[in-house]
């Protein structure tokens, strides 16, 4: 398993199950599929792979703009959200950083590949992992923390701090934010996205992939959302000559604008996590917890534990994400994420047999 | 202009004419265009593009495996063969290293971005830029050499070592390879091309692009052939988790095997060059270099200089590289690569216009 989920290739090998027929609720992929514009207006231009992108990336770069309101200038391409990510811890290279406990694995990897002393900040269980931004503020201050790494909302917990929160941070602490919103859309964005706070803070960046919301993991595009004039130009400097391919390139330049397509994945999400979320509540032994985004995190309370939960539902072809593998957590909590209808219930069906019906 | 060629996307918005007119002569990209077969799989299998890709690349190491005959895990990947290079250089991270002058503008700007010494190679006019291997072996024994970067065909002179000297100079020196290929497709690999040195020698790594002989510049996808062990390990503790999107995967698991393709491309190159070189010698006022690769590098005897030749010809839409950004060679030189048969005609014909018949 790698950190963004089972490695459904290996899994589809040695279970001996088609690829096509496993039901993948562990990558945080939302289940709706690409935007069709994009594809089709990728299928209609694969005559452009013939060429080398534009240097430049004009066109993306404007797309990307209308969409979050930043300027072309503050926008910054990468290999997906993780590169992104790489070059910007390398770039602050904090000696103290902070982290959220449990969190996406990657930061801590890279902030200890750089050698950063990690602060981990636990969220508590008996909180359901909700966090006061005020402790926030002075965990950073007393360890006086150069860099806080973190995803909102956050993977696994859901964990999720306001834009006003964040300026609070902003304002109340000399903390860098790498702000990693992944699963933002899946929320409302205009409370919780940061991107209106890039022109007036040169502290932080956003990052953001195209892999869940959009749906499109294969074709690795993220983008980065700065105005650190000193994060422009490293990056400048540092890049490889192009930083993503044309594919990448083409399907970006339209599906940032297929409003309709964004609409519909919003609304589906939001619709069907109230409905599993409504059907958990019934199961006796299991508490799932509140989610802005496209997961949801759920504690075993009594019965098979994760790990076998996972194992058992391998063979219906079901793949979730067993929570072992994160800190703070254990194999009394695993996640999933929000499928199509019916593989839902299907799921939500199973955890009623395994956890019984209240 | 950036270092592949020109920028068609602003030289196309600057003079006011149609992308897809221009004939660009500047970019070294095959005119036959990409692999029907790998184009057909990729537009078969875009709802790849809606998964990760797989980790490890199996099929796609695989296909590289069984086209260079290097076994897989000794194949790399990444963004294009010039993030393989940057990569590279990083890892031999040398004090003194060695480049021909003139040749690829990216080695030394990467040599110099770590801050190594660059001892330049002059690659003499009057022997038509052609090397003796002693030479080169006493100037790396000489002026202690720890990495030598270089082109196989070299662009833009066309200067190439056979594989036996190449190994002559692993053999009588301590120097670490960096061999550039992106060229050697369009020439005898027999006879030329290094990967049969790699599971010999551990201080090489052979780095090969699709962009010019596959004609896909678009996937950005390149691969580095290297049995060094620290190498290898170094790159996958470095690495991102993907490091080239699903469209390059795709289209790279076929055209490796396709065969006929691979012949086309060959055979056109090869025939086209020989009939532009026999009628570039009946120009007067122009002396046209023995070439290995898809592109020729001409001297101007007398007449118009490169800059105002290249000027000129894009009011006709074409664009050729005048050669005064290169090192070691002025606007007496410029170089073009071979286009269809009536775009070549066609350049033929201004030219001998400019530079009269003999």
């Amino acid at each position: 398993m790698n950190s963004h989920g089972a490695n459904i290739f290996e899994i589809s090998k040695k279970n001996n199950i088609d690829l096509n027929e496993i039901m993948d609720f562990s990558s945080n992929i939302n289940p709706l599929g690409p935007s069709k514009k994009a594809l089709d207006y990728l299928k209609e231009n694969l005559n452009l792979l013939s060429a080398y992108p534009d240097v430049d990336y004009v066109d993306l770069k404007n797309s990307i703009s209308k969409y979050t309101s930043v300027s072309s200038e503050n926008i910054i391409l990468g290999l997906g959200s993780t590169e992104i990510l790489k070059d910007s811890i390398k770039f602050f290279a904090p000696k103290k950083a902070m982290i959220l406990s449990p969190c996406y694995s990657e930061y801590e990897r890279e902030l200890k590949a750089i050698g950063a002393e990690v602060f981990e900040f636990n969220l508590d269980e008996s909180s359901d992992f909700k966090v006061d931004v005020e402790e926030i503020i002075s965990n950073i201050n007393d360890a006086k923390i150069e860099l806080f790494v973190f995803a909102n909302p956050n993977n696994p917990t859901g964990t999720i701090f306001t834009r006003d929160e964040i300026e609070m941070i902003l304002n109340k602490t000399h903390v860098n934010l790498i702000i990693d919103e992944t699963y933002v859309e899946f929320t409302d964005r205009d409370v919780f996205s940061s991107t209106k706070l890039i022109d007036k803070y040169e502290n932080i960046i956003v990052v953001r992939g195209t892999s869940k919301f959009f749906g499109l993991p294969g074709i690795r595009l993220g983008y980065g959302l700065t105005s650190n004039r000193n994060l422009l130009l490293n990056y400048e400097e540092n890049e490889t000559l192009w930083e993503i391919n044309s594919a990448a390139d083409i399907c970006g330049r339209v599906m940032f604008s297929d409003d309709e397509y964004i609409q519909k994945v919003f609304n589906f999400i939001k619709d069907e996590r109230e409905k599993i979320l409504s059907e958990l509540e019934s199961i006796k032994n299991l508490k799932a917890y509140e989610s802005y985004g496209n997961f949801i995190l759920v504690k075993i309370l009594d019965g098979m534990n994760s790990t076998s939960l996972r194992e058992k539902l391998i063979e219906d072809k079901i793949i979730i994400r067993d929570c072992k593998t994160f800190k703070n957590l254990d194999d009394s909590f695993f996640r999933f994420c929000i499928l199509g209808k019916d593989e839902n219930e299907m799921l939500v069906e199973k955890l009623r047999k395994f956890y019984e019906v209240k």
